[in-house]
């Protein structure tokens, strides 16, 4: 073994919100890194695009460098915190090239170019740290990656992304109108300018990308991630489905399937039980709830985004990294053994809850439920309000089992009732997307049928 | 570097409910766990007292053995699931100094010995993985003493022994008796014949003070931790609690303190208001929230004891473990660079909160108030039930905040009132706890005071 080294050089691209407070913290900490990593981190150089800029009064001017580059191979770890593809992506390749460990924040660098850069890393026998770019503060990567090593995960529900999360708790809480709710996220700096890469569910899609293959052990690349954002929703459907005992959540859900074989990888509005531990995620806070054979369900909280708890994560890598620069070992490996494929969006299995604003005439629930059961779909209840208003729920309920009921009675309706609206809120046992889509299309053109409102997958039941 | 071992060779001592589980998990998932730690695992032997005893189908007899230490001598790694002090104690000092990595669930050893154990893993320069000593399948070992290695942890607070919190969430949700409580918990497996270890908070006192040596990276002997349990508490008590928008859980508690400088530990029953993380998890389910400068507040949950997720947590360090053998490396050795003094119960900070029992009359108010300021302790909020029934509680309720209330008007009482009894429920600011039991001892003797209920601490506000 070679002596090892008496300090560990480090080099910083980017400083911006997160790469200003990690420079704060390895000053402010630098003997308790020392201590924990074994040896001193040294900040060698800060890559930034312009050097007169003005900056938080705690970075050292005279460490500020436009040639990145040429700080690259001065350092035995590279923090990369510049984000998007370019210019990181050729860095990245170049640190390790030149035999430095990687620490990255950047989830869609991971996420979009995971595959390349981990055999990039293996071919240079380099480290790739990446806990920064999943859920901020929440260790959920070394979760994954090392504490689960000896569990088979089955599922991962998570809400990664706290702008829509924030967006959909305000909506829930006070019943702020989604362009109110985004406004008011704006304006205390969770949501950006152009919303969305948060709004539209991309920024999630990227971390269900990086969660999947850390949990199965497979790559998953991020087109195979169906995603659907949050602009849909309305304050109408949040009240019904709190109403209805559900909280509807952004969520990333990743599972393991053996019929088919492989992995269902999604993004969108999903319904979940109140009483399930992601429905109290409050405000920008970020949780991920694994489900393992052994361990069961475990549920990891915190919050995902910011400047300081974003820089907690990226000083946990770094001294895991220093640590192995000093003390000999190596970071897991990418570990894709598994080689599972992604299903298309078509053939994943969902359950799913819509709502049929339908005449309010007798036959239309035994119509209804003949054409779910010709596709085949089982329905695991059905609720019924008659109204011509269809956000105010009645409290008529019918919990229907499988096929034990059979559509073919109208019991619940009185023949006499007018020819109002009503609403049908039905929620399907498992079944597979494109069945589903072919059954909505189907109902959507039947007779007395006004309009298929939100398809909102179900999950945590 | 020489060359990679073709296998790794492992021992284990115990076959209960935790090594049968790892037992039949190492055979079930061989291929995956051969391929996360880079070689095989092979399971060279069991050490148990008795090779005849009946055990479950999928153990290997012909691997039994009564010669712990000869199968210490022919393992890489020797994973210690016997429980107790003696004997593993001396076998996994023997197993260190042959050479070989251990893996233990021990808490009563690793909390009674800790020191001693990570000298001797430093002088044989071999890795100690205790992962399943604290909080099961939750990785909360992992997460203090990797993920947050760059953060500075304040404080964490744990619910880290799922019988007791079975037990107070049924006596809190069904209004069930202590007593009726633990049997019900015996009667379902969760708690053991004779209850006092859970109960008496033994074994989350062994679990604090390993938390907090992992959180403030000090050695806290367990010694030092103040233990109070939960049989005093009652059902009205957690009514009481209840109606007052608190939970009652028996938690761990760390905080590092300033003022003075050194670390405050302690185990015991605590109110913590009914919207924290911690005051909604069920039955025998564990967490662990952490309070950490950058990252802010983390939550880890999942259970904590069971067969399977004990052994879930035991493979984690096991394929760790397996990893370094195969690839190099080491576990990050004790972190207690930090020496810092662990503070005698009298001198803790609490926020305390406590019932008086007093004459329903004049002027009442006005005597604790006075006793309290001679003390020097600062009422958060006062409460004032006038009644006899101590438990059914008024809903008269004075914030009083610091120093602002001098005690010296009864706007509260009607001077015509009965003499019947009254309750006075006080938060207090935080003090210290000499402070207080001087304050309670003068209480207790006042004129009109008839008894002081519970004291309890208050977290999480």
């Amino acid at each position: 073994m070679t002596t090892p080294p008496s300090e560990v050089r480090v080099a910083l691209l980017g400083a911006g919100t997160v790469g200003a407070q990690v420079v704060r913290l390895m000053n402010e900490r630098a003997d308790d890194l020392a201590a924990r990593a074994g040896a001193p981190l040294r900040l060698v150089g800060i890559a930034v695009t312009d050097v007169e800029r003005e900056r938080e009064p705690w970075i050292p001017r005279d460490l500020l460098t436009t040639d990145a580059e040429g700080l690259i191979a001065d350092a035995d770890v590279v923090v990369e915190l510049i984000g998007g593809i370019d210019p990181p992506r050729a860095l990245v390749h170049a640190a390790m090239a030149a035999g430095a460990t990687v620490v990255t924040g950047n989830k869609a660098l991971v996420a979009a170019h995971g595959p390349e850069l981990h055999d990039a890393a293996a071919a240079a026998d380099v480290d790739l740290y990446y806990e920064a770019a999943v859920a901020g503060a929440i260790p959920i990567v070394y979760a994954l990656r090392e504490s689960l090593a000896g569990d088979t995960v089955t599922e991962v529900l998570g809400i990664v992304n706290g702008t829509t999360n924030y967006v959909l708790d305000e909506m829930a809480t006070n019943g702020s109108t989604f362009d109110d709710a985004v406004a008011q996220a704006q304006a205390l700096g969770f949501a950006e300018a152009d919303p969305s890469a948060d709004v539209d569910g991309h920024d999630s899609a990227a971390k269900a990308a990086l969660l999947a293959s850390l949990a199965f052990h497979t790559r998953v690349p991020l087109e195979n991630v169906p995603v659907e954002g949050i602009r849909g929703v309305t304050v109408e459907e949040m009240a019904a489905a709190q109403e209805t005992g559900y909280a509807l959540k952004l969520l990333a859900v990743a599972r393991r399937t053996t019929s088919p074989d492989g992995i269902s990888v999604r993004v969108g509005p999903t319904l979940i039980p109140a009483d399930h531990p992601l429905a109290t995620v409050r405000g920008a806070f970020n949780a991920v709830v694994v489900e393992s054979e052994a361990a069961g369900r475990l549920m990891f909280y915190g919050q995902g985004a910011g400047g300081a708890p974003t820089a907690s994560a990226v000083l946990s890598d770094l001294v895991a990294a220093a640590g192995h620069r000093v003390r000999g070992g190596q970071a897991p490996r990418e570990s894709a053994y598994a080689r599972l494929a992604p299903l298309p969006a078509s053939s994943q299995r969902i359950t799913a809850r819509f709502d049929l604003e339908i005449d309010d005439r007798p036959g239309m629930l035994a119509l209804v439920a003949a054409v779910l059961a010709r596709h085949g779909i089982s329905i695991e209840a059905v609720r019924q309000a008659a109204h011509t208003d269809p956000t105010a729920y009645g409290d008529e309920l019918y919990d229907v089992f499988d096929d034990a009921y059979d559509g073919g009675s109208d019991r619940d309706r009185d023949p006499a009732a007018s020819r109002e609206s009503a609403t049908l809120t039905i929620t399907t046992h498992r079944t597979d997307e494109g069945t589903l889509a072919a059954c909505l299309a189907e109902l959507a053109g039947a007779d007395g049928v006004r309009a298929v409102l939100p398809v909102r997958r179900v999950e945590g039941v």
